[in-house]
């Protein structure tokens, strides 16, 4: 076996040293060295994670593909993860056609991997947590696009900094889950094929009388942008309120919290699709401070493993 | 602690009797007497059980109503269980509005149940599964509705022995859905609205093709019934259908061995979801043979549970 790599190793790599990098993660899941990187990584934590989701056919890959330009032109470095929703009976992709991420493969400023998110639709597995997380050490922007259904520690908004929902004009289902606290609350909306007109300004006014709703816990106020990204519209509102919501973050203290928020969960979900809820209760009392969530959840699985023989 | 009752008791008390012993199933999670109980109406099922799914706004409850209706002048007895997804941030039911279900309080021969889906849209609590399997011992009928996303062994299709599929027209995402297998292949698909002529049609048709791209471990075709529930139309074809999948599941054996595959996965999700893949690999090795599955989980869990201290 080779010797595992350390960041820095991975980083002057390029994208086949991550492309390696992310392979180890497959091929290492529950490796002492795998730990020690990722704990490693996740203190080096650089780019503002943001979350894309949404319906099947809402537009989220034509808006991805949109701000991916965007930020190549101004120079910035973007990972992207995208969840594919696979079936266990077809094997397949929900749609099937990632293929449709335009990007230039000399181009080391970007990087895309499909991932099979877990057992149902939008969660994200170990293994997508873990190369967001060796992804954000690297990039300066990271964009994980998955379809918007599901609710669980699991969940997209369980990665990410940002959660921006895609509505589409004219679609109950998406206003619904939400009105319903069925899906997480977004930070940002996009309505997306804004070319709709006065269908569209409905569907934004819709979901802004949906938002007042709820009260948030903090003070931040969730726009709804109206996007077409094939015309090019709301992209300039969009990389704006990404931005503020960042900066906002950042100025409350909400993006540590939620950073902190998100590691115990993560640590949490590992342990408790291994060893249940009874398993988590458990892990409850045993000490694992570590470097990291990394090694905490290790230390944890390991003990767990052991008494259940 | 009044004595527990056996199934007799609560055939004999009537819808009462019945609340109270789904209240038991609440309050005595574990016990080995809810064990004896549930493995012994197991052994008495009789009703035919069909699962209503699909997505919110579809139709389903209607649907559910006008079924109820003719059921009941046929004078058969109905227990129906009506799965709300609800929100762990808003504690309320996803349309919330269960007293749509326009029953007779005072008809003995239909009883109504709302319950709580486990974490995930559409997945059956253990505390539903065993509601179900009581109501099957006591009723000629039971209909499980439930909206119709997610893939798992708590998926509604692991609770009855025919699946039903509705679909609305001109909405892609069901389709789009079932096509990837993300959803579990149901055994009948309705298309509500039947009113909207051309368009239902076109859904009859749409689906019909996605239905060709399967091929089945088994020679049932799968019907595509035009209904609408309001004008009545389409119903008589809905039974018909439902006599003829039960008819056919009971000849070829298929009404048996997925039967027998549904308690064996009851057994594996209720352990996988106490004590994770690993306590599940475990169960393998522990010697579990008793009445019913409810007694084998029973046993399995508290071996685990021991191991685990």
């Amino acid at each position: 076996m080779p010797p595992f790599p350390d960041l820095k190793t991975i980083a002057e790599g390029g994208k086949r040293g991550l492309s390696r990098a992310l392979a180890l993660i497959e091929t290492h899941e529950g490796a002492t060295e795998l730990a020690t990187l990722l704990d490693a990584a996740l203190a080096q934590t650089r780019a503002h994670a943001a979350g894309l989701t949404g319906p099947p056919g809402v537009g989220k890959s034509t808006l991805t593909n949109a701000l991916l330009r965007d930020w190549r032109n101004a120079k910035e470095t973007v990972g992207v993860i995208a969840v594919d929703p696979s079936s266990r009976r077809t094997g397949g992709a929900l749609l099937g056609d990632r293929a449709r991420m335009a990007t230039d493969p000399e181009d080391q400023g970007v990087f895309v991997r499909s991932m099979a998110a877990r057992d149902r639709l939008g969660g994200l597995s170990d293994q997508t947590i873990a190369a967001s997380v060796l992804m954000r050490a690297l990039f300066d922007r990271v964009l994980i696009e998955s379809v918007g259904i599901g609710q669980s520690e699991a969940d997209i908004s369980f990665a990410v900094d940002t959660v921006i929902l895609c509505v589409q004009p004219g679609s109950g289902d998406s206003l619904q889950f939400m009105k319903a606290g069925v899906m997480e609350l977004p930070d940002i909306v996009v309505v997306t094929k804004a070319d709709m007109g006065d269908a569209a300004r409905r569907a934004q006014s819709e979901v802004e009388g949906a938002l007042t709703l709820f009260s948030r816990e903090d003070d931040w106020r969730v726009p709804v942008i109206l996007a077409s990204a094939t015309q090019g519209v709301g992209l300039a509102d969009l990389r704006q309120a990404l931005a503020d919501h960042r900066a906002w973050a950042a100025r409350t203290g909400a993006l540590e919290s939620r950073r902190k928020t998100q590691q115990r969960a993560w640590v949490d979900e590992a342990i408790r699709t291994r060893f249940g809820t009874e398993g988590l209760a458990r892990a409850r009392t045993i000490a694992a401070t570590g470097v990291g969530p990394f090694h905490r959840e290790l230390k944890i699985a390991q003990e767990l493993s052991r008494r259940l023989g």
